[in-house]
């Protein structure tokens, strides 16, 4: 008899994250976390929400948060300047700042603040030296293979609802523990959908990579043309996560088969829910934010271990 | 009385460089250069020409010089290799490879292989780590500001031919060498006018970057929207760099004002070389390749230092 669909709060899969990060605090650090700064630079009414929200979690967990308001033409140098502080072990901006406006460097001069980011400090690892491990599967930001580079939140957050959720087969050697699994993720912005199918490869997934105008195969850090169409490859697929930024889409539920794991990282839901759940052993994700921010902390933690702590502890 | 226009040789420019490296691996190396290896993965005859030329230019200058001919299947593959072997001190990769074939990265598989080349080895000074130093202005490698960031050999070689040509005023302080000076790009690619144009304005020039679409000004580090056109912008520039990757581009000689340094870049000539040696006072150098090699064994040669020698030495 087939299982009736389940919705999964993500408070469940952040609440064990945060608890430790509460406990380590309070005992190895003796009540004196790592401190982040987080730089909003706009008049963006849900940068301000977040920033409020990373802060208060942070603040919960014992970590030290000052949020700093600057003018955008301040905003390089006022994250220069934190790069070079040794007080501040972690740095956040909430984007947009500039938004499409084009920087020296070639892309936007968002792309370019965050690329400017100390990847001693860079807790959203979306700084271009952590992208470039990512995508090569290089995991240690040293050759003794002592410091593990940090992966970027929102994608991590995925990786850990998925382990959460058994998607993960532990049995199996590392860089294999997604061997057999087909994942459609609908979105390939650099921010979410690209490095996510990236860390889901490099664990042994088949990740099929949807955006508006193609469809990818990504396999252990190659890219492959193939010929499904969406629909296909999302029903073959034990995992679909959608990222689609506008109120109007829909994932078809026809294309969903049963038994899927369906993950909405959107911050609209893509997702009909009610008709959703009537699907036989569906497993429904419909936020991730609440594990995003413990990934930011775990992150953060990570830094400060790797660059900040003399003698080094490895904590997690 | 005007001056009448001149015509510079690169290998004018290129040759002490050239010899300063061979008298410095005769002498403190004791004739064992270090180790370039090149790889060439792909049919192409100009590639092919570039291996063999620069290949010739290290063996002469007392650098030890290997072509690795590979699949370019195997490539990435066999560029991580050089990166982990210590035996190779520098790796050259002959583009284009795969062309615009788009990695997993977001960008061209071409772009992948430039950035997977280890900051340890990259004589061209175009992977991701160097490029962002350079947009950044951070000029070192290490905090104690010992080991200099090796910079992108074609815009180098500029830069060199600019100093020999005295437009480099070196009674003013560093970073302001070339205050006052205006200079107008033709090309903004990644590979030579955009790091080009940054490397200027990191030494105090406003620099036009004029493309099919758009003009820019250049100031520290800072894109500004500028209302001239690229007629305005050339006459009063004192330095015009051309680099129009096809045959039928002619700079219009109406652009070019009396005493004005002109550079071609390009590998097609993109002036009317009799036409332009008629303006008064006119400097024109029609080919850098061989200041590009001098600036690839240049690179090759800090990164030794500052990577491979114990105890390090300082070599220019």
């Amino acid at each position: 008899m087939s299982q009736p669909a389940v919705k999964i709060n993500a408070s469940d899969v952040a609440a064990p994250f945060s608890a430790a990060m509460k406990e380590y605090v309070r005992t190895e650090l003796r009540g004196i976390g790592p401190k982040l700064v987080g730089f909003l630079a706009n008049d963006d009414d849900s940068a301000r929400k977040y920033a409020e929200w990373t802060g208060k979690a942070c603040v919960r967990d014992g970590i030290r948060y000052e949020l700093r308001e600057v003018p955008k033409e301040r905003l390089q140098e006022a994250v220069e300047d934190a790069n070079r502080d040794p007080e501040v072990h972690g740095i956040l901006v909430y984007y947009p700042c500039f938004g499409t406006f084009p920087s020296f460097y070639g892309g936007t001069m968002d792309d370019f603040i965050r690329d400017s980011i100390s990847i001693k400090k860079d807790v959203e690892g979306l700084c271009q030296y952590y992208r470039g491990n990512l995508y090569r599967n290089i995991r240690y930001v040293d050759d003794e293979r002592t410091q593990k580079c940090v992966l970027p939140c929102t994608p991590l957050a995925i990786v850990k609802i998925l382990e959460h959720l058994n998607v993960y087969n532990f049995a199996q050697p590392e860089g294999e523990h997604l061997l057999g699994k087909r994942i459609t993720i609908i979105n390939r912005s650099d921010i979410v959908g690209r490095p996510l199918a990236a860390m889901l490869a490099n664990d042994g997934a088949d990740v099929y990579s949807v955006d508006i105008n193609s469809l990818y195969l990504f396999r252990r850090g190659k890219l492959i043309e193939c010929t499904e169409t969406p629909e296909e490859a999302a029903k073959k697929s034990d995992v679909i996560i959608t990222g689609v930024p506008v109120a109007s889409y829909k994932l078809p539920l026809s294309w969903v088969s049963e038994g899927t794991v369906v993950i909405n990282v959107a911050s609209h839901k893509n997702v009909d829910e009610a008709a959703l759940m009537q699907i036989p052993g569906v497993k429904y994700v419909p936020l991730v934010g609440k594990v995003t921010v413990a990934m930011l902390e775990r992150n953060l933690m990570r830094l400060y271990e790797n660059f900040h702590m003399k003698p080094r502890k490895m904590w997690q």
